[in-house]
């Protein structure tokens, strides 16, 4: 990243990490809204579990930045996340919390808008992969909005960070 | 803003304007995946139906860019969108893409982290606001993905900008 660049920026890292964890707390929220029964087994049009999708977003979020971070592009793995109750998942999302804090603080400015393969597959600049969790985070928790709907549970509001 | 500031930002205006209609451009692909009627009728869960959600994003986007670029705190409104067809949303979706890339080049990176009372309402630094109507436009086209898994049609791929 040249110095030009670099002065021609709109947000900051730690504004950044306080956008994503803005949207991490309002998930886990989400998350918690669904009854144990129907965390695990509700879904609509054929579609995966709340379980399920957030087993995708804890496989993602802090094991994603730990590899940018180590440059590891290890490949992308649900396997370690054996999670049996909702409360398991929750403590699983509030230890994720904590690693992203603190892998976070291992990016320098610099990292952004270097590229990196991450999970040996996704070769873009870091910054692209992290809005990338962010996006991907708002697009299924957005599919779990629809599912509490479905279940006449009054889903969290979105602007609550 | 101040130089230090300047000096640690992670995305450029115009990588972030991008990433803004790269989202734009799926959330295209998937209102015109809705057949005719679906996009006016369906819904699941007492939701609104496509229309209403896309009227939603219309009223937003290149609206509130203006209202930003223009510093004027006019209040939401959806009055304006008098559309009848499918076709009439698409066109004016594509109207609203110019509409925006004309109004980003009014701002400056400077403008990114000054409070701006958009819509008389919501007084957050801009580059907040702009990260919200990225953000609640994933929100409400993640649920009409799952509109579309119940309508047994196959979405866009989220990837695909």
């Amino acid at each position: 990243m040249n110095t030009i660049a670099t002065h021609s920026q709109v947000i900051s890292p730690r504004n950044l990490l306080k956008h994503w964890q803005g949207h991490r707390a309002l998930t886990r929220r989400v998350i918690d809204k669904f009854t144990e029964r129907d965390f695990f087994e509700f879904s609509l049009a054929g579609m995966r579990t709340p379980a399920q999708l957030t087993t995708e977003l804890l496989a993602i979020g802090g094991p994603a930045l730990k590899a940018i971070v180590e440059r590891n592009d290890q490949p992308y793995s649900e396997a370690g996340l054996d999670l049996k109750t909702k409360a398991d998942f929750l403590a699983k999302w509030d230890e994720e919390t904590e690693s992203i804090n603190e892998f976070w603080q291992e990016l320098t400015v610099d990292d952004f808008d270097q590229t990196f393969n991450l999970f040996g597959q996704y070769e873009f600049p870091i910054i692209e992969n992290i809005f990338y969790f962010i996006d991907n985070e708002i697009h299924h928790r957005g599919q779990m909005y629809v599912y509490l709907r479905a279940l006449n549970t009054e889903p969290p509001f979105f602007w609550e960070r």
